[in-house]
């Protein structure tokens, strides 16, 4: 299997043998070639959403240090340059702009590297998807009703920019866009918003099995009491708990 | 106009040129030419202001990759050397020693670089500003009712060196020291002691609009999650709302 | 007395000297050789463990900047190459593997430069310490009906890797293990599992004056506001408030 052969060695390359785990902290060195090996075989999530969910925790928290090996691990199993271009515009909005040109810098690199050519990268202005207007609309009202008459201009950037232009763009399925927004939220500590975008990732495919095993993986990328913290919104959100 | 222009050089060279935005991601360079673009037009906040809650908000979240850009940015848009230096002083109580230092690293090459001379920096112990006696002997009672007993050290430092010293420099004016811890909370999603900042930089002349418009803003910088939780404990802190 | 000697050696290289704080930033340097100096003194945290609480922070905030100079303060004043390989160890399950990976290579490089040699790095798998078995039976049946369904996963590498394996490691006491655990989380601002690990380090040998000592000193590092948000948990689970 190409996958588990690139995942052991990004994992050999960047936390191994580069960083000298093994002569600093033989103990991490097991628990990397163990427990965090065996997570990344885990059925319950493809391998292609856990380089997903990985990413977006790192761009969340702003760590450059791994990230070009996950790219590449990213790339070699299934995720597209045009989906991490995507990736890292989606993330602008959750995360913040500047979190974003560091993630751009780091992956130029890569790309360079790997001869990702211009007809890979998305257009700044496709097609966008269809629009359910009816659930916009529920969500711009209820937004509306809270901050519309304190801070207009964040009701009209969130309509226009982010649910009508961001969320839309094709680079990026609505699931997958769910999926990062969920492991950068989870990343950050930010539990509030959670419940929103769990159910909308539900809507856009993500299975509950999925959910819960992106919050296991998080565990091992953004530390246990963030995934924690996690695992109590998305079971309050379960139907079925 | 010089302040829209150097805003315009200063995105060119951070965020458009340097880091391959443009080829890496088209649709995120297309969003900073366009919505922040123009959100550093709005006139809710002026741009100095702008600067200031950006510099907050980098030097918050440990981003040194477009501070050196963003520090120029200030200069030449009103922001003094000496505001400067009293802002990173301030924000090392309230993110963290080694943010501080961080920031005083980057600083001092564009200080270096743009010939800032010694004169133009704050001393270490001028005369203070006047001290609102009440204010601050509530503020310091309420403390030591929660935690006189359990840390007095915390109070006693909390007094003696944040709010009877640090405040009262007269290197940064009380509605700046306002503007810039608030901007420090929100970027670290720290909710709970935003309603104290927000109406403390109420009594010192900062008002709703520019309160609800430095959310928006900071919103692109630390994501939109951050900005809306802020909205919420804004919202509250409201006496109209 | 060693110790403080190469406290203010190292604070004049971390800090002053190198950074050019006194030229850029002269109250900033005032405050670091008046409270910071003399918050290092205080005699209700040993100045041992003064260094693994500065050090769990700047490795939960992933800031490299001090990390060397703080690692060698740590290693003059009775803290060991060993405990340093524990302590990122424990922390990559606290606030990610990646941060733990990030010190690792900053720490490889301090270990060279003092020649630490390779029998002073704990073992892989080093004879465990006792397990209170029913302590940790109660904490996993009490994770195990809150999660146990939704992500099973979870609860059992809480278990078999986090209380069973690496709690029970000999390179770092118990008691430091909920020392480094506490500030990692107030480092970054998680008071949910606060009261869980205040209780268990309490039972470690932690005595209420070093938990809010530690806390104190973290307002320095972390800042203030973690540092309260933390002392009202902190007030919370006190048994005399």
């Amino acid at each position: 299997m190409r996958g588990l052969l690139s995942i052991m060695q990004a994992h050999e390359e960047i936390i191994m043998k580069k960083s000298g785990l093994e002569n600093i902290a033989p103990a991490l060195d097991k628990y990397t070639a163990g427990p965090l090996a065996d997570l990344w075989k885990r059925p319950d999530l493809p391998l292609r959403d856990r380089c997903l969910v990985t990413l977006a925790a790192l761009i969340a928290k702003d760590q450059r240090i791994g990230l070009p090996s996950y790219l590449v691990m990213a790339l070699e199993n299934g995720v597209t340059p045009g989906e991490i271009s995507g990736m890292i515009t989606h993330l602008a909005f959750y995360v913040g702009w500047t979190n974003a040109l560091s993630a751009i810098v780091v992956t130029r690199d890569v790309f360079l590297r790997r001869g990702v050519s211009p007809d890979q990268i998305p257009a700044a202005s496709p097609p966008l998807l269809h629009l359910d207007e009816a659930a916009e609309n529920k969500r711009a009202k209820s937004l509306h009703q809270q901050f519309g008459q304190i801070a207009p201009a964040m009701t009209h950037y969130t309509a226009s920019v982010i649910f009508r232009d961001l969320w839309r763009r094709p680079d990026l399925s609505p699931r997958d866009r769910g999926l990062i927004t969920i492991s950068a939220l989870i990343a950050n500590g930010q539990t509030a918003q959670l419940p929103f975008y769990l159910e909308k990732a539900r809507r856009d495919g993500l299975s509950d099995t999925e959910a819960a095993e992106s919050v296991t993986h998080l565990a091992f990328y953004v530390g246990w009491p963030n995934a924690l913290a996690a695992l109590s919104i998305l079971k309050q959100t379960l139907k079925t708990p």
